[in-house]
């Protein structure tokens, strides 16, 4: 029950402080091993409408899913350096080999809307730390198991991850 | 001749490199002493189109104008410590007197839509560094004298300082 409860005022933005200490906000690795993810300010848990603030960690040889979206999103990279693959939208049936971009500590990059693209620690001796900025909250991400999957078979994964407690089904029309 | 040159490639966003360093991107106090603003991803200079980031540098005594806006600003405290003043909007013709929340090193918060709200380095002995995101860029700021005057009276900077030199006015229909 405490735990529900916890769980619960993190799904809140009562009675949260308006300044908050990033290191004492909830993190987790979601089941991905190496990861870590603090939503910094977010559309469920801070009333957020127009943007989403992410801080997250992953360990050597661990990033994020190759995925899609059709928000904006900026990366500010604070520590280590890793791999941006991305492969430019076309007229493919599938996103294919990505081009890579090498990124450091004091990088910035952004991705171009609907780019499948995927964040990669390939630095085996630091983790790698990002901030990244959404548009358009709640995050609505298509998931792709590989470079070759068609775009129309990449999966909807909605609500994301670190949405999924805090998302409510909108109450049924009880006519 | 050269640095109208280089004036314009800071505005267009034709050749940037998609990864970039951010401490080589351009960085300028508009005539604010002790103040540095860095557009890391923004309208004019890099296409965006829903979010903008900034990295601002305010040495002690220093701070933004008092001001507001109609899009959400998400703040990211990097170094120091300082004070956010904020007067919640209310029915009141004028801010009045603001909260103060004391800002610091790894914290967050955002600024509620249309508060009027200041961020000032309190702290004598140490620059403060943030990392400030806004939806729907370009910004429209809206800036006061001091928290006693009328909201009506507050004035427009549009463009503001940063996009000012990269602002084209709308060629004229030359019929
Ligand atoms: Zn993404
Ligand atoms: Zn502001």
């Amino acid at each position: 029950l405490v735990s529900a409860m916890a769980e619960a005022s993190h799904c809140s933005t009562k009675g949260l402080p308006l300044v908050r200490n990033i290191s004492e906000l909830p993190q987790d690795n979601y089941g991905r091993g190496g990861f870590s993810h603090v939503t910094v300010a977010g559309s469920f848990m801070h009333g957020m409408k127009e943007v989403e603030v992410w801080l997250q960690t992953f360990a050597p040889r661990s990033g994020t899913p190759i995925h899609r979206h059709s928000c904006e999103e900026v990366f500010v990279v604070l520590k280590g350096s890793g791999t941006l693959y991305l492969a430019s939208s076309s007229h493919e049936k599938h996103p294919g080999k990505p081009q890579e971009f090498r990124i450091y500590s004091n990088s910035t990059f952004h991705v171009p809307v609907n780019d499948v693209h995927q964040v990669w620690n390939t630095n085996e001796h630091e983790d790698l730390q990002v901030l990244a900025v959404i548009s358009r909250p709640p995050a609505k991400v298509f998931i792709y198991e590989d470079w070759f999957m068609p775009h129309t078979a990449a999966r909807l994964k909605f609500p994301y991850y670190w949405d999924e407690h805090c998302f409510e089904v909108p109450p049924k029309d009880e006519l």
